[in-house]
């Protein structure tokens, strides 16, 4: 089975090309550079130099969150018009699991972390023997207070990873000696990993249609979050107007 | 400091652009085109893609062996080529220290193993603890049958990476539990493990000039360990002429 895999949920923008439990290729790309600009071209190089067509995946893979907002849409409608086009199902990755996928090498709870800002940030938890995840906690928006305190009663080998990773360890201070960040070349997103989390998918039955395919951002954007606030604000001053 | 890394050891070509202990981009690719063809465009791809130029770099990091002879050659004169012309220090890296590098996750052995053919293998063994390797062989080359008994021999859990890992794992049959295979998308060698071992060999002082940077084979090549068997012979027959 051939995966073609993508991700551009937060900084970082990659694709990865997976055949039969073997990685072929992978581009990773880390700049400022926005994903619109980056994340076609990736695909494209990668096809071009493992001399594969745009219709001979047999799956498409996307981290479809959490993750930047822009970004998620970005990868699920390259995604989506790829896998419509060679008429192949898709494979909708969690980004924190692909996350999880970075640190297999792990024995122990491997916690993936994204910075959500304002204090906030989305995180999973997952136990791995053996190469194996097995998943502990759902994805999940929650406050750094509260995985601060969920990761300090835990006594496991636990590895944080991804953006927010470093933040949260910074936020545990010394109390959490049994809590470490993932070696830097793996605490990012990379399509590989997605493609490792796709092909497990894959093998469950859980793949989808293109047009199946849709973002998972577990909470609203923020000017939306804000529209509810003035709105619930308005009613709470005015109840009688009802709007 | 920016490092360049690049491998093309074995089969799969990569390189990577390593900034200040951050990935900036990776570029890998495992198919049946030869590096020659392969090396120097993703060179050119991974800096037009971060937007480097080839003066930037701090430092060029290589895998100097073991691995294929023509391989080694290619990658090696690729950095001599790069950092002559850019005036900067190399970073030679063993092959099977930047392998082990791909499993910083893990706690515990790693033992990077290639396939040398003939029943030989290239390895080394390190322990890994935070993300830390503490090199416990050398680099050698050795017998699969010694390498076999050598890991029976220890308990401790240990994670297989490199051509040779799986290889080695079907040849332990099922007296050892303890010894596991990488996970397949950490499997081969990768330049952004070669630049987290170069960063490591900087920091410690050991870099070299582009006209140091050499080739280490571990063994002579075939032909020319044939020319020597064949003398030996040889000599054994007609020791009067000592040729």
């Amino acid at each position: 089975m051939i995966i073609l895999a993508v991700d551009s949920s937060s900084r970082a923008a990659s694709a990865a090309l997976w055949k039969d439990g073997d990685l072929l290729g992978e581009q990773f790309l880390n700049t400022r550079l926005t994903h619109s600009q980056t994340l076609l071209p990736l695909v494209d190089q990668l096809l071009r130099s493992t001399e594969t067509t745009p219709a001979q995946p047999d799956c498409f893979a996307v981290s479809v969150g959490p993750g930047s907002f822009t970004g998620l849409r970005i990868g699920i409608a390259a995604a989506k018009g790829l896998a419509f086009a060679a008429g192949k199902p898709c494979a909708p990755v969690s980004t924190l699991e692909g996350l999880a996928c970075n640190l297999l090498a792990h024995d122990g709870l491997i916690c993936p972390v994204m910075d959500a800002r304002c204090q906030q940030v989305y995180t999973a938890l997952f136990s791995c023997r053996e190469g194996r995840l097995t998943r502990l906690w759902e994805d999940q928006a929650i406050s750094l207070a509260q995985l601060g305190e969920e990761l300090a009663r835990r006594r496991e080998p636990t590895l944080l990873v991804g953006d927010g990773a470093r933040l949260c360890r910074s936020f545990l201070g010394e109390g959490c000696p049994h809590v470490g960040v993932a070696p830097a070349h793996l605490l990012h997103q990379r399509a590989s990993s997605v493609a490792m989390a796709a092909a497990a998918l894959a093998e469950a039955g859980g793949l989808c249609t293109a047009g199946e395919l849709a973002p998972v951002y577990l909470r609203l954007p923020q000017a939306e979050r804000e529209l509810l606030a003035r709105q619930a604000a308005q009613q709470a001053t005015n109840p009688a107007t009802g709007r």
